[in-house]
C-alpha cells in the first residue's frame, strides 16, 4: 500500500506569515505523496468585524450566517487558498487549491438543527469525498490544498470544520493508501499543563484517554481535534499526531494518537 | 481537431443572480469540451468601499494594490469562483475553479511601468498558460472555471484582465484545438448606436475594424474586448463572437469578430 501524508494547518499558522513559511518550507520536504488542509483563522473574523459582522460561536465553533458563509468562502477558499498554492508553487510544490465543490471533491449535508441552528455548515457522511476523483489528482502529481469549504451538490456551499475535512479525508483515503494524518498547531503537542510549553503528553491511547478528559487536561478547542484523530484511527488511519508545525520533519514529536 | 468553447462573462452577468441563472442554464447545454472565464464586478469594489479601500481605475483597468490584491483574491477566486462551481455541479456539470496559481496553470509578470503604475496587475507572455495540465483535467471531463487571478511562480499572485485570460487561453489552446471564443455581456453583442440595444454590428473584419475605432463606436470597456478578439483570431483561434449572455446557444447572435 502507498504512504500519504495529510496535513492540517490552522489559523494560528496561517495568521502568522513566520511561522507559515517555515512550515511551508518543513511541508514541501516531506516526502512522497501529501494533501495540506488548512483552517482559516482570525483574517475571516477581522474582515467581518471591518464590515459589521459580529462572529458568533458555539461550543468552539462558528455559527455560519449567510454573510459569514460569503467572508468564510472568500478569506478560505479564496484569500488563504490561493496565497498557500502560489507560495507552495515557488518551493516546486505543484499544488492545487481546491474546495469540496471543485469537481465535487467533498459533499456535505446542512447540520442538523438540534439545540443550535449552526446555519450554513456543512457535516460529511459515509461516501462524502471522492477518492477516485482525489487519486487521479496525486497520479497527476499535484499536492491538493483544501480549504474547508464544502458544498451540497445543490448549489449550496457550506462552512466545514478543517479538523473533520482532515480526518475525513484520511479514513476515506485509507482505504487506497497507508494514511499518516498530522495536525500541525502552535504547541509542541497536546500539553499535561498548558502553562507549561514542554509538558508534552507523547501519547494519547484507550487507556489514558478518559483519564486525561476527565481531568479537564484537554481545552475546548483541543477535544475536537482528539476525537477526530480517536475516529480516524479507529477508522484505518495508520498514524495520527499532533505537533508544532515547525517540527513537521520530526517524527518523534508531539503528541502520538493510537 | 477536436472542438473546445471557451466562455467570458463579466461582471454584469456575476452581479445579477437572474442573468447569471440564465446563462448558467445555457452553458451547461453547451456542447462538447468547455473552460469559463469569468471576471468580478462590482461585488469587489463594494467590499472595498465597505472597509474603505476607493477602487482606483486609469484606462479602464483597475489599479491593484495589496489591499485591492486581497480583495480580487477573495472575491473573483473565493466567492465568485466557489458559487459558480456549485451552481455548475448543481446542473451535473462537472466544474473544477481554478486560478493562474493553481498547479502553475497560467504564470504571469508583473505590468511593466510606463506612465501608470498598476501595482499588483500580472500580463501574460507566451508559455504563460500550460496547456497540456488543461487538457489534462479536460481529458478528466472536467469543466475548468477560471478566475483571473494569476501568479509569477515565485509566490506572488496577481489581478489579470479576464478578457486578456479568455483570449489568452484560447489562442494557447487553438495549438491542440479548434477554440470557439465567446464574450458575453449583458448587450446584443457590439452596438452600432449604445441607444438601440438592436443596432448589433453582425461583422467586425478588417475592412469596418478602422472605420468604426475612428468614427468613436466602441466605447472605453468595449475596445480593448475586440482588440483582444482581434489579436486572438490572427493566432489562431477559429472564431470569437461578442453576445448577451442569454443568447449563448444562438449561433446567430452577437457580433462576429473575422
Amino acid at each position: 500500500m502507498k504512504e500519504i501524508t495529510i496535513v492540517k494547518i490552522g489559523g494560528n499558522i496561517v495568521d502568522d506569515s513566520n511561522a507559515l513559511q517555515h512550515f511551508l518550507t518543513a511541508y514541501t520536504k516531506l516526502e512522497g505523496l501529501k494533501i495540506l488542509v488548512h483552517g482559516g483563522g482570525k483574517i475571516a473574523s477581522d474582515l467581518a468585524l471591518k464590515i459589521g459582522i459580529v462572529p458568533q460561536m458555539s461550543g468552539g465553533r462558528r455559527i455560519t450566517d449567510k454573510d459569514t458563509l460569503k467572508i468564510v468562502t472568500m478569506v478560505y477558499a479564496g484569500y488563504i487558498n490561493k496565497n498557500l498554492v502560489a507560495k507552495l508553487q515557488a518551493m516546486n510544490c505543484d499544488a492545487i487549491g481546491l474546495c469540496g465543490a471543485d469537481a465535487h471533491l467533498i459533499q456535505a449535508k446542512k447540520r442538523a438543527i438540534e439545540t443550535v441552528d449552526f446555519g450554513y455548515v456543512g457535516d460529511l457522511y459515509a461516501d462524502s469525498i471522492d477518492v477516485v476523483r482525489i487519486n487521479q489528482f496525486l497520479e497527476m502529481k499535484l499536492i491538493p490544498v483544501f480549504s474547508a469549504i464544502t458544498h451540497d451538490g445543490l448549489g449550496q456551499l457550506f462552512n466545514t470544520n478543517a479538523d473533520t475535512i482532515a480526518s475525513e479525508l484520511a479514513i476515506a483515503l485509507s482505504k487506497k493508501f497507508q494514511v499518516n494524518l498530522i495536525y500541525c498547531f502552535d504547541k509542541k503537542g497536546v500539553l499535561q499543563n498548558v502553562e507549561d510549553p514542554d509538558s508534552v503528553i507523547t501519547t494519547i491511547d484507550n487507556s489514558n484517554y478518559q483519564q486525561l478528559k476527565t481531568a479537564g487536561v484537554f481545552s475546548a478547542g483541543m477535544l475536537p481535534k482528539i476525537e477526530n484523530a480517536r475516529v480516524a484511527i479507529q477508522r484505518g488511519v495508520s498514524k495520527v499526531t499532533i505537533k508544532k508545525a515547525e517540527e513537521l520533519l520530526d517524527f518523534h514529536a508531539g503528541t502520538l494518537i493510537i
